[in-house]
């Protein structure tokens, strides 16, 4: 198994994707082989310091950067000496079996179009964010931003494509499943929220128990929330927000603490064909480390496969 | 001055409105005379208890109540003796110049719209919340959940009225006004806010300051912050949530415990010719105490006829 990390992706690279990469080979017991992709003369001397176990990896030298603010398009075009654009051509050519980047976000996505394919049947790839409960366990939220508006298939499709992550990945056996709304009751919401329940409720691949409010995202009320990717973010970022209010506010409280997306790294583009996974810009070491452990858990749970499978029958529904 | 007050709304009526009723005359000086809308039997022990000043309030008699979970239009109708129904004629007659009540939120806007009209002008009422932040002040956030589904027209009127709303009863000279929204530069975002910015921009009567993200609802970036009703409820309801955590695990830090709905009391219907409140259903004597004290700042700062003033140029501009 081999697994390529953009060593130039995020605000701290390379020097924290070593870290990373340090982290996870000295915790994680696996045969993976990672492919670090970055400035051979940057990652050098880190390298070095960092003492990696030579069998582990390889270096694979990219000479150009994308930066965090740059166009999309016109930089993967302008830059096919990065990193990012570099992954994308060894998981197309399947010299690796997945791809991680804490970089450029709206490079990632186009990369992840134009590179690899949708799963067939799926009609918007879309993107998650890992829920953290008062009880330790996780809930998942998607679309959270890179579907701004979404018609009532989309949010279907995402409560089949959660239900899996959710099931394979994060190892609830029947992952209930949330329509994120204004009100309790069936019929009430947005013209959006109100077209989806029933289309929510009539799928006999996912466990539907109704509409989440706001106040119960946090709950264990639902373990796949879905939503159109414009609420999603906002619900996100100010998730966020209220994290970095308690740090600056000195509260200490282990609940609080799980908020820190370092904990979970970065979110896979469900419902590509391949995994890749996008880390937050201010990913640190263990978020590296995170993600490199969760590609190997999509590769090792086959979670690719049984989306596959799943969309077949999707696709099959859709005929009849 | 007349205030009516529905005494038998909320979950903890008529006891707790009567607390608010006896706080609010023990601690604000003014010629406001309540009026006390509710069961006379059930009012009386209390209000003899509570030894209120008798040339304050008058009680105008109730026999029936709208539950909570009852059918908006179909309570109202069904019950013309309700504190509800009664609050509202008092309110269309003239006999009273404000109306509040921590009672069926559906049943308060369906009175809202048959009793008393939008201002000429208004497209949408819209309700709002107000949003603590750090250093004391508070913005405004609207529409939280009446408009489930918005016109950028829509969107351009919230943003008018919350910054007269700002200004009058928040005391913010010049509100900066920010679109809710998922990037921060101009043409991010889903259908309905790449369409609401330009109209934001271009509005000579409003201080707009740009698109704020989720991470930014809760700083002093903008001070009314204006989205679809969907994404508000979910805000709101969401901050609440984060309150109520905070509460559980027993969290002492001054700023979170300014997310208590009671620190606020209630919403006024915005948009409508009369100050009409809407409050929490689980109020208790402190909201009640300020939504009473609110509806006098928005009856002494004559809110209603600046909105007025400002609508007309609005229609004015319209007719262009």
């Amino acid at each position: 198994m081999r697994i390529g990390l953009d060593m130039m992706g995020g605000d701290f690279a390379p020097t924290e994707a070593v870290k990373g990469v340090k982290l996870y080979l000295d915790t994680v017991a696996s045969d993976v082989h990672l492919v670090l992709i970055g400035d051979e003369q940057q990652l050098a001397p880190l390298i070095a310091e960092a003492q990696l176990d030579q069998s582990k990896y390889s270096v694979v030298h990219s000479s150009q950067v994308i930066g965090m603010d740059e166009h999309p398009t016109k930089a993967l075009k302008e830059k096919p000496q990065s990193s990012i654009s570099i992954g994308f051509h060894l998981l197309k050519n399947e010299k690796i079996d997945a791809f991680i980047s804490a970089g450029n976000t709206g490079a990632m996505m186009v990369g992840t179009y134009y590179s690899i394919k949708a799963i067939e049947g799926v009609q918007r790839p879309t993107i998650s964010t890992l829920v953290p409960r008062e009880n330790g366990t996780y809930g998942l939220l998607l679309d959270v931003g890179i579907n701004a508006d979404c018609k009532p298939e989309n949010l279907a499709q995402f409560a089949l494509l959660g239900s899996l992550y959710s099931k394979h990945i994060l190892g609830v056996p029947d992952p209930k499943v949330g329509l994120l709304n204004i009100g309790e009751e069936e019929g009430k919401g947005n013209l959006l929220a109100q077209a989806t329940y029933p289309l929510l409720k009539e799928s006999k691949q996912i466990n539907f128990v109704g509409n989440i409010e706001g106040r119960d995202i946090l709950s264990e009320k639902a373990d796949v929330i879905v939503c159109e990717g414009f609420t999603g973010n906002i619900v996100l970022k100010m998730a966020e927000s209220f994290h970095e209010i308690a740090l600056r506010r000195n509260i200490q409280d282990d609940y609080m603490k799980k908020f820190d997306s370092e904990s979970y790294g970065g979110t896979p583009v469900l419902g590509v064909s391949k995994p890749v996974i996008i880390g937050h810009g201010i990913s640190k070491g263990t978020a590296f480390k995170n993600m490199i452990q969760l590609s190997q858990q999509m590769i090792e749970s086959k979670l690719l496969e049984k989306i596959k499978e799943s969309f077949v029958v999707v696709a099959k529904d859709a005929q009849q």
